[in-house]
């Protein structure tokens, strides 16, 4: 099933003579399947198909790209259980898991395909003339979103099904009415290459210009900069490490026309546990947040990675619990041999720092290519000291930061980076006196947790998964939930322009029946 | 009445030794007043005020931020004809047009302070938990927008009013919750100051955090690169040229931290005369565009600098009844004698290269500082081969580009670069027809005008001023209506969080009595 080549479009290609493997975690050992990396004329031909489908695709209506969503949906379906066996040797991940993500996938892609079927996404701004208004007359002026043209999406290595071919950025991409082109994450490739095999059929069957959708494969960092300086590219979606998404985000800068890059990039989560919580709860919350570290390896991004809270008799109770549960925590296996490679390596660095010392390590075997769930423990002074400290451990890890006073801890939060998530643990009778905490940690976060974990990520609209930089590379947008969409879009003003060549979204009539915002009101109503 | 000092918050300094003056273009001489540039701690301390405001600025109420612009607007009222005596001093403009322009700063303002008393600009989303929900339940999710940070605004040259110290920048700036450091523009420092001081005593009137609003001076780059560069600056607002845009765009992409620069920059806004126009109406179309290229002496951004038409007969007598209108008109005062200096380098550049010849020039005697309305021509085979006839002139100019056929006319609108507008002027029953032409001309432009002139940018909320590179650095904001506030503001989601401690925009009471999306309904209901 497995072809090792490229999409570049609707045809399988691979003209190159660079070829990649792909590596099972489980059987630590690499998979059969032989892939072959883009050629300089392969990424030209997917590049100059997008600019063509655009063309087209972009008049596409909501209910034909709702459409081509769901089909995509069906046809991923239709891989069955191989996608799922294809997935779990390419990421080591178990098959409940790979299940659930393609759920995730197919509920998103269903999701988009909800909000074009509703319509009223577009956010249609409609202002009436006033022929008769004096000194000017003011002119009639309608606004909707229109797409920016092809999108490059790069897939993820945690997210296999969620967060790459078919994940939250093609799906919000292809919704907007931009063709994708995918760089398939290195790691898994064979899943890339089926899930994208889903994707060209449900094209094909929805009659979808050739070009709307390529997959390209590559190892090295020279695919994604070809794509991403390529001048028909005109906006980028990413999920990765901070080094890997601000490099492109500096490629982006540089081009003679800048084009807007969504970075998702690293976070350490801050936990705020509170003296009230730590005292009366502390076995409750040192559970949760032992099944949070440890969650799927360690290895997402909303991994809670810090946790703050002032020094004394509660918070030791609390480390001894959490402990406890972290040393009966059996190692998951992680996503590559390089991956675990990273993580002991990041264990190795956090703990030579100084005044670093250990609260709890899982002390059994570990097989080939498991986390080793591990929580290490550090005082506020060094904590402010060592920025090395507040360094993303991709990983089941988490160090414990005791903090001499409210003051050190507020002074720590007002000195970290943008992250996606903060959280506080808390009673809500101790709330209103540690507003500052709050307000400073609201600063830094794309989403403020009240007594919960951060891992989970719900897709709703409410949903901000994103964040003040590198959190993100832009705060204003999400990349999960429908309103991921709001990326690959922009406004275009239409000023006194015939109601028959308007799109159906701003016409007089509002044929689609969508929510507009007319004459300063919201209203369903036609002019 | 001038001091010829910088506001540091509310503090009048000049600590520093170098000095500016400004000029008078009209009695083409140096003003007499002394402006002291801002110094490196002068910066700082703007910088670090803003940074503290903002902690409190940020939790003002929309009624609170409103009385704070509308005071505003009563303070710049208050200070009568002085003002519009400087403004006039500073830009060679009419009284009338100082009037205008006033007028359309105050609309400004007491539009932005209307959206924050109605209040639903926030984009409220609250998606409430579903407790029961297999295999995990949902937990409340509530999103909102909030701002971003201390705001750096570069002030325009061609609006002293409208886009420089209390312009839409600065008013959307404030309306988002963001305090405000403007960078005043050379040619305008005096009118600079005194907007700036009613700011202030705006500011003190209702209690702002002081800090809330500075206004620095200073002649070359390093002020403004020192601004960017500032750790504690979180966005940027810029309007002028594409080579001072795109610099300030690169500093920021380079930042530690990068921000988002929103910088409103050049565009020679193509009209498209399609044949049935041009044969039916061309006098009519002539008046409106002689009008439209010499409108305040061409120094808008919105100036049609670009006419495309396929050549023959009718183009002829447009041509023809463009140059006698363009000849009879009289030359208007141009905002320095450098901006007058580099209009006639432009002209000179554009009528220098291959193939290009005049159409229309004003011959009778020039003033001093005045604009020579100028029409040039050349074929579209010339256009497409040099790149530099596709540049922006700044001032009464325009170049009429004669296609061979309506594909060559295709082939040029699809080579070139973004513009904030572009024109179609037809009759309604050749437009069918001309659909290619449309949709690509869709493609290059933030605002799409039929049968009409692009000068004249309508404040309200359907507007979009802005486009594709280099338009503007990012397509997906506005500079122009109240949507110009999204580029100050992130959308922060609260994950769980006791109702008590919500923004009020979120509380389930929603004692604001806003629209919302609740549940996927856009309701003013209570939860």
């Amino acid at each position: 099933m497995i072809t090792g080549k490229n999409y570049i479009g609707s045809q399988l290609k691979a003209g190159g003579n660079i070829t990649l493997k792909t590596f099972n975690p489980l059987l630590n050992t690499e998979n059969p399947w032989v892939f072959t990396e883009a050629t300089h004329e392969e990424i030209e031909e997917a590049v100059a198909l997008a600019s063509q489908a655009f063309d087209s695709y972009k008049r596409c209506s909501g209910i034909e790209k709702a459409a081509f969503l769901n089909t995509i949906a069906d046809e991923i379906l239709a891989l069955g259980d191989l996608l799922l066996v294809q997935y779990c040797s390419e990421s080591g991940f178990s098959k409940g898991r790979a299940e659930g993500e393609r759920g995730r996938m197919i509920g998103q892609l269903r999701s988009f395909a909800e909000m074009l079927i509703e319509g009223s996404w577009v956010q249609a701004t409609i202002d009436t003339a006033i022929p008769e208004r004096q000194p000017a007359p003011k002119e009639d002026l309608r606004k909707m979103l229109v797409p920016l043209g092809p999108v490059v999406v790069f897939g993820s290595s945690n997210f296999p099904f969620a967060f790459s071919t078919a994940g939250g950025d093609t799906a919000s991409a292809l919704a907007a009415g931009c063709p994708v082109i995918v760089k398939s994450h290195s790691m898994h490739i064979g899943t890339g290459e089926m899930v994208a095999s889903a994707i060209i059929k449900a094209a094909q069957k929805t009659n979808m210009p050739e070009g709307v959708f390529s997959n390209l494969a590559g190892a090295g960092r020279t695919l994604g900069a070809s794509l991403v300086q390529h001048p028909l590219v005109k906006a980028v979606g990413f999920t990765g490490s901070i080094s890997g998404g601000r490099a492109l985000c500096d490629l982006a800068a540089k081009r003679p026309e800048p084009i807007p890059v969504f970075a998702e990039m690293g976070s350490v989560n801050p936990v705020v546990l509170l003296p009230e919580a730590l005292k009366q709860n502390s076995q409750k919350w040192a559970l949760a947040y032992a099944g949070s570290i440890t969650l799927g390896a360690g290895q997402f991004c909303t991994n809670p990675g810090l946790l703050l809270a002032v020094k004394g008799a509660a918070l030791n109770e609390f480390a001894e619990q959490l402990a406890k549960a972290i040393e009966k925590t059996t190692p998951s296996c992680m996503l590559h041999a390089s991956m675990q490679a990273d993580f002991e390596t990041g264990i190795f660095t956090m703990a030579s720092q100084n005044g670093v010392s250990k609260v709890a390590q899982f002390t059994g075997e570990v097989p080939p290519n498991h986390g080793r769930p591990t929580v290490l423990k550090v005082s506020g002074e060094e904590f402010l000291k060592n920025k090395v400290l507040s360094h993303e451990v991709f990983g089941p890890f988490s160090i414990l930061v005791e903090c001499n006073d409210e003051a050190e801890l507020l002074q720590i939060i007002n000195t970290l980076d943008g992250q996606l998530t903060g959280t506080i643990i808390g009673e809500e009778n101790e709330l209103h006196e540690h507003q500052d905490v709050i307000f400073a940690l609201q600063n830094r976060v794309g989403r403020l947790i009240f007594n919960g974990v951060p891992t989970g990520v719900e897709v709703c609209p409410s949903m901000l998964h994103g964040g003040p930089y590198p959190a993100s590379s832009d705060s204003r947008f999400t990349a999960v939930g429908t309103h991921a969409v709001y990326r690959w879009v922009r406004p275009l003003s239409y000023q006194n322009w015939p109601d028959d060549l308007l799109p159906a979204e701003l016409q007089n009539e509002n044929p689609l029946q969508i929510v507009r915002t007319t004459d300063h009101k919201l209203t369903l109503s036609k002019i």
